[in-house]
């Protein structure tokens, strides 16, 4: 069990701000980070001039649909732009931050998906190309190793597949097989709202708590997106993690306001 | 002293064949690796719409102009997109590769130059925003953890400066460095061509042998790319370095190839 550490997850929203988050997280405990990089994959898709794909399941989900080249910006835009300036900030806040990918050590470890169904108007169409799966095993013993020795390991998609191919996988998934892999008790998620509103559009709809046993009920009314990070979220809280924390990533003291019920707070009893 | 240790520097030209230098690197020691990627820079470059500068120094190096703009280009290109194909691609040889940049526990820390000469005709001008350094100190705890645990390394600029920029550097000169903190005896570079030749377009003017004696000779005749190679090198051997091979890095068993005298062998007596 890790008592002590907080597994940090930092959404890729443009207005995020590192250096709030930095500067919070050297007064407040040990942390693993997971971050995002969506709002640079759509600026850099932009400029090399490739349309971002999505795929909607049979079931109503919607994904990125990662051929070679969307891999490829992937892994410009996660592993290098986005992982590497985080790693700058944190450094420039006195958090000795260490980079990697799922990749790294095999970090992250998947099964590349070999048939994906898209449904398109009325056809499903199937895709046999998706670099994309989901991550199944933790190479825990190399974070153990960096967080003994008081690194803060900054992780970030994509993931490496059984066979070795470089696989695009859901943050928010690998997030909750990471906590749970390395016995973390606690997440917090910051994003671009004041945390769970019922109402998207209205910050004072904020849900403050959420019981564990209500989340259910909750995954089925919440947007795409939400739906999404709450299901990792029960996966999380279905393994070691007894509190999450969802909250605001624009402002000052982001992870002081939240654990002083500025936020979300969803909880086992 | 790391007697068992060699510093294996892979070429970022477009013909460096991965997969061999993975498969040969597996049956042949223990590495620590350190890759370029120009050719990668070119092709993302033109892609982004991003002219590469360069500046001319007045003693007549020609160097890579790093502007926010080209960083965020190297960034995306060095530890993105080939840091981490590298490291899959070594994975699938077996070999548990973890890629890292300079930034990254601050592995690679220098100083940033904040005032470059560029000589423009008859003109030199004053450049002061260059995010570019040299590397002066390396974090060997962190990669000794790593080697101890058997990973091997795979580094790359960018570096990050005391005071936390992130800033480019010559990979060569970074080379260098490195080996002598970490007290290794064996170089290997590998590139697209055989060796040092005296004539660039004729492999058999391939140098066998050149003793450490004789490397200023060589260091004044040589090439651009060279010269610099060569510097790197002479650094080097000023410390713990006592063998450079320097060889193909697009044949099959580039490693014991030069190994067995295939490429130039730089050696003190």
């Amino acid at each position: 069990m890790n008592n002590l550490l907080t597994l940090l997850k930092i959404g890729g929203g443009k207005n995020i701000n590192w250096d709030f988050i930095g500067e919070d997280m050297g007064k407040t405990g040990k942390y693993i980070v997971i971050h995002g990089a969506n709002h640079k994959i759509a600026e850099i898709s932009k400029k090399i001039g490739i349309k971002e794909k999505k795929i909607v399941s049979p079931s109503g989900f919607t994904s990125r649909y990662t051929d070679k080249e969307a891999l490829d910006v992937f892994l410009m835009t996660y592993a290098g732009l986005t992982n590497k300036k985080l790693v700058a900030t944190f450094q420039r806040h006195g958090i000795n931050a260490v980079g990697l990918s799922g990749v790294d050590g095999r970090i992250w470890e998947g099964r590349r998906k070999k048939i994906l169904y898209s449904v398109e108007g009325a056809k499903t169409k199937l895709i046999r190309d998706s670099l994309t799966g989901n991550v199944e095993k933790i190479n825990t013993e190399l974070l153990n190793d960096l967080l003994r020795s008081d690194y803060t390991p900054v992780l970030c998609p994509p993931a490496i597949s059984l066979e070795n191919e470089i696989i695009n996988v859901d943050n928010d998934r690998a997030a909750a097989v990471l906590a749970d892999s390395l016995g973390i008790k606690e997440i917090i998620m910051l994003f671009e709202a004041p945390g769970f509103c019922m109402d998207l559009s209205d910050p004072k709809s904020l849900v403050k708590e959420i019981k564990f046993d209500e989340l259910e009920n909750f995954i089925k009314i919440a947007s795409a997106g939400m739906k999404k990070k709450l299901l990792g979220i029960k996966e999380a809280m279905q393994g070691s993690v007894e509190k999450v924390y969802l909250g605001d990533g624009r402002i000052k003291n982001p992870i002081r306001n939240i654990r002083n019920g500025g936020g979300t707070l969803i909880y086992k009893i």
